[in-house]
């Protein structure tokens, strides 16, 4: 239950209010919040002269729920705000590997107009024999960028220890699919005010991946965007299986932004574009795509970026889509 | 290995290339074909002078491989063609019920200048206690429409024992996905010349799905279309999962047109326009939707069929995504 | 909901009762049973008179729950009863490829005190271009077995045209994973009185497995077994998952023996004697295992078989395990 | 690849051999050895004379290949060691929840001649709303009852902010199914050398799972032990699907021990009875049940702890297949 409490409540009341029912007492929008689990359904008359509202949920999807408030969330990221008619359209390669490829990512987002840029400076990779990204070096490359090309910097947290890191550098936090359990990161993103991006985890359920959410919205950010990039199923010819269906569910029942990661779902290049283009006629906040000016030497995940030529027709496509869905790409 | 003879080789001798390697003689477009297991990599020089051309293939995905027949492939149903600029768009209840909702939806599909009429008669139901279709009588009624109407009739066989009447009255037979390991439906569709359209099943992997294909193809019919209808996977708030990602797989690979079916991917009403948007975007050969004049007392998949409006709206968003595409609707 | 009719309730009675509720006619143990969907919990009073008892289930788990029949369905094949103290040992190759090697089997079979024998003739492969088995030659093979050496015949029907033919020569019909949603092959089972072993399908949930059996149940014949042989999922290492969790739950919620196949969930013979040993631990009525006398030639899944050396070991471990959970092989 | 270099080999040499390589440098048993990416088959002759042998791994699992090394691992933890013919059975309530239900449980272990307890103190809850664990409460409420009743104590890491006070308070360090991934607590158990307990991600593919435990591996710790704890199927009617193929695959390829897990695979107390039985079956090296004084009143997991008679009946159940396996429980 979330019980909005009536302004000018003591700090002695409002600790008292949340002791009684286990709750999370949360400041949101000029109001105090104390969100309780979910299975407490009634509120003890006694504390009725101190609650404004309240909102009884059939889950912990709660503070992200339409029911509790229904329109999309306002988040601004540069010149992108969600919850309105536009797309953002993030680009940039897997990872930072230097100042030149940087450069010519940098470039090819201004060329088309774009705010933003992504690419991972902490790679969450599976085996301890592979590149593991460039640290904070890969940090101030992007920081750079910002300040060259004005762009917003997307970029990723992949444990507790570097957390305030990425916290000070990025724009946008993002939080890997590998990572997206991880109380200490989320705790660390619920005291910031910066948008924080979740990635699904590939065996995350829907309920579980808004319940990320909860935890970075309980500790008083607002600003969380979830982002789907394909869940692990039983087929092997594609890297994982965009869930489409799962984007449904969320535009429906909760209040978060969505953003798509084609790439990192299909993990081959060539499907890239019939995918990106499935996702803009989505109607989602955003797309997130891999590019990088030669994937044949990239790093990490190699085989799913797409290089620039590949990405500028591809964009030139997926602008009709955006118009006939009513939307503009930033 | 696909090898094609020679022309004016004797049965005796395509019985003998035959009985060597184990394989499936095929008649093909004017041709001979002898289809071994993709296991056979070389074949005996005393083979030599009846061999016109051979393919080697890297598995049992072999007449619908791009690598033995680029294009894909052209079907007719009515006034559509496969592999063209035209895409599908075949609509209908889940279940013939009766007239009076048969001609309501035929006359929906009229107004929109549809050409196809989809519902089944033979209900695969998991449940003994369900309504399990009305059978012949069923079939009769979309024959009917077929006739009133001018509207190609696409209609699911469930087993072995009716393969014969649904190819009797069916302009397309749908192999549903409960039953495209069926050999004895296969092998009675591929003596056929029909388009056979074969629905994925939820646990079936692209291979696997291929390969249905394959019974279809080398039995001698060359007319078969693919449709993805959603796995299954851990995520419980869709009652399928979308399969975009192997969809970008099948038309990279394979010379089979494809169909995409949102509605029972996803089991909500709610969650099928968005996804009918993304699946036009694909760009690919065809979409199946689920509508039903009154979806509330539907005797089968209630909770996911449109009702006329809701498909109505959904139309008018379809044309301009199909025009970004390079598509019409047919 | 299941409705036990009173005794000498007229025919006329009886359809008016089962027409009132969708309801199918069961004659059941001396009882006229009308089975409705589970959506039913009520049913007119003026019915009372006519009505001896009811069971109102939560699901279209019925006949098959543990709600309506407590105790473990008695099922005879030769000298093995279900629901006792006894384990079915079922062995033999994967598919009847002759008699020479049949022979081996049987005696394989009896050297070891057991008393049934497994082959497919009707392989349910999913290539077009694989061995497709012997057929009806295959069935008279095992027919032979059965004569020679006193063994029960547990073997596969693959898709309806030959349902008949297998009810005919075996003594135990298995529903192989891919045709387990066939009406064809279940209604035709329902008619038959002999043992029916249901395979799960690899995609499908233990709600559709048990209701696969229903189909059976309600069609009249009361001597259904369910047979777990892994379910698929993201995993590649083996070829299935051997879902031991799921065998928990039909032991606990149904009446159906249940009996274990190890062999197609690995998917390799070297993790088969392990996984034996785990399912003879719990405590289930049988177990399925693959054996061919030379796998390395067997004409399918020659991955998987043990050869007969291999089972010779593995036979002396699982003795001690039967022993030590209360249980005697047959 | 692993090179293992001669003895005496200079700091500066086997920089530039690591360097040469992007290999990982592991002091190893009083060996040096550089691990590279497994991609790299050859090393250049110009190193031969530093290299005293290495092995060609077919992927980055190495270090835990038995390839590289035979034998199972034997790590001690208490009287326990594993690779040999113990069982170590660890059992204990999800979360410690207080001093009193920490006591009973440490005698249910001693009555039982039992020697490790387990419990969190850190509780990785997927919901903010949920009882996140008695933090540094817990653990040295576990340190008391590892000096009042001499047990070892088997506890969970759950982010990378507190993974040194765990280290300091454990015996055996648990890494939960949702941070396997976590670099920051992988590197951190790398640098220490207790026991390092790696629970399998439920959306885990096993080569990732090994891939986890190269990570402590190349960390320099040469003691982890893998567990099996279910993954996330299609299948609701469990919580996850308990993988006994996996395990088969562990024991076949990898030097590590292996625990198995009933209790959250099955998520249901009145399964883990036959499934711990069948774990034991398997021959492996350890057991972990969850177990609690009162389950109905667990402020976490409380459907799937047993209470402590269940254990007691299960315990003797335990024993003789424990014996037919050739195993003692310790």
């Amino acid at each position: 239950m979330i019980i909005q409490l009536r302004k000018n409540i003591s700090d002695s009341q409002i600790e008292a209010m949340a002791a009684a029912y286990e709750g999370v007492v949360v400041n949101y929008e000029s109001n105090v919040l104390v969100v309780t689990p979910s299975a407490i359904k009634n509120i003890d008359s006694k504390f009725d002269d101190i609650i404004e509202k309240n909102w009884v949920l059939d889950s912990d999807i709660q503070l992200s729920s339409r029911k509790f408030k229904n329109e999309t969330r306002k988040i601004s990221i540069g010149r992108f705000t969600s919850g309105s008619a536009q797309t953002l359209l993030t680009i940039g390669p897997c990872g930072v590997e230097g100042e030149e490829m940087m450069e010519q990512t940098a470039k090819l987002i201004v060329e088309h107009g774009l705010s933003s840029i992504r690419a991972g400076a902490f790679k969450p990779r599976t085996s301890p024999y592979s590149f593991q990204g460039m640290g904070e070096d890969g940090l101030k490359l992007l920081a750079k960028m910002r300040e060259k090309y004005g762009l917003s910097v997307v970029t990723e947290v992949r444990d507790s220890t570097h957390v305030q890191l990425v916290l000070d550098y990025a724009d946008v936090i993002q939080i890997g699919a590998k990572a997206m359990y991880d109380h200490g990161i989320l705790r660390a993103c619920g005291r910031s005010q910066k948008p924080i991006l979740i990635k699904r985890g590939f065996g995350t359920t829907l309920q579980e991946f808004v319940q990320a959410a909860e935890f970075v919205l309980s500790g008083g950010n607002p600003n969380v965007i979830l982002c789907e990039r394909g869940i692990r199923t039983f087929e092997t010819k594609s890297r994982f299986t965009l869930d489409l269906c799962g984007v449904a569910y969320l535009k429906e029942n909760t209040n978060l932004p969505v953003i798509l990661d084609p790439s990192h779902a299909m993990g081959y290049a060539y499907g890239v574009p019939d995918l990106a283009r499935a996702c803009m006629a989505m109607g989602v906040d955003g797309l997130l795509i891999e590019v990088h000016p030669n994937p044949a030497v990239a790093k990490s995940d190699a085989s799913q970026q797409l290089n620039h030529d590949t990405f500028r027709k591809l964009f030139e496509t997926l602008k009709p889509i955006a118009a006939a869905v009513g939307r503009t790409i930033v």
